[in-house]
């Protein structure tokens, strides 16, 4: 089991990775600063990313295996205010493995918990996710009222 | 003078100001990774603030008194292909005085010094700026007709 610092720098580095990706894809993309103290009061994605006025807001996550993934209900309630006042969409960004690939969920999508939490479990990841392939081309294909629309 | 540190501190104090701002304008707002090595091959503005899909990308400024503001011509290009991709409007931020107030001025309105880099000077602002009232009302009361036009 890897300490928290390793846990920390991977958390990183996937970040870097999906940051990445979305800019080769076109969208102009904006890491938040690294979580702590400072920033607690405010609202900060990990990512945001926008393309010609289409807005992505994601919380990112990484795991190693299959296992269920927990996001606190504030988080959750953040993100949300965060996507709405953009305009945006919010997602759960999950990379699983190493090097690993990523699969999204949208935050209507997330499971709650006894404790009025959140999780991304495996199965909601194989019945609602979408790969990153899909996910662009949702933002980059569709005409801008079917965008709208949906 | 202050020195490098005095000027660093009062610098992310003016970003948190106008991020501050921008969200009680009902912006969702974030601010960039602090300024440094690792994140200098990416193109990252100081503030990005999104309302129902209108993007503003800003590069903020701080000065103590009407004294000329140079920017690169390295930093403006980034600026303008961040708003590019994001289909938004890029500005840079002028604090002025303290506890000063912001004026905003559009990257296409800068002026190239003899070199190609750009400056603002105190005669730019007066003639081109917009202050924070007006920059908001901008993208928060037109029509999105009226907006894409402009």
């Amino acid at each position: 089991m890897p300490g928290p610092a390793t846990r920390k720098r991977r958390g990183i580095e996937a970040e870097h990775d999906l940051a990445k990706k979305l800019w080769r894809h076109g969208f102009a993309v904006i890491r938040g600063p690294a979580s702590g103290a400072k920033a607690k009061h405010v609202i900060y994605p990990d990512i945001v990313a926008i393309r010609k006025g289409r807005v992505l807001v994601f919380e990112v996550k990484r795991r190693t295996t299959q296992t269920t993934i927990y996001i606190s209900r504030e988080q959750v309630v953040k993100l949300r205010e965060f996507a709405e006042r953009a305009g945006g969409k919010a997602y759960i960004a999950v990379k699983t493995g190493n090097p690993g690939s990523w699969t999204f969920i949208r935050i209507e999508d997330l499971l709650e918990t006894r404790n009025g939490n959140y999780k991304v479990t495996e199965e909601l990841l194989r019945e609602k996710g979408v790969g990153l392939k899909e996910l662009v081309n949702m933002y980059t294909c569709k005409g801008l009222n079917e965008f709208s629309a949906g």
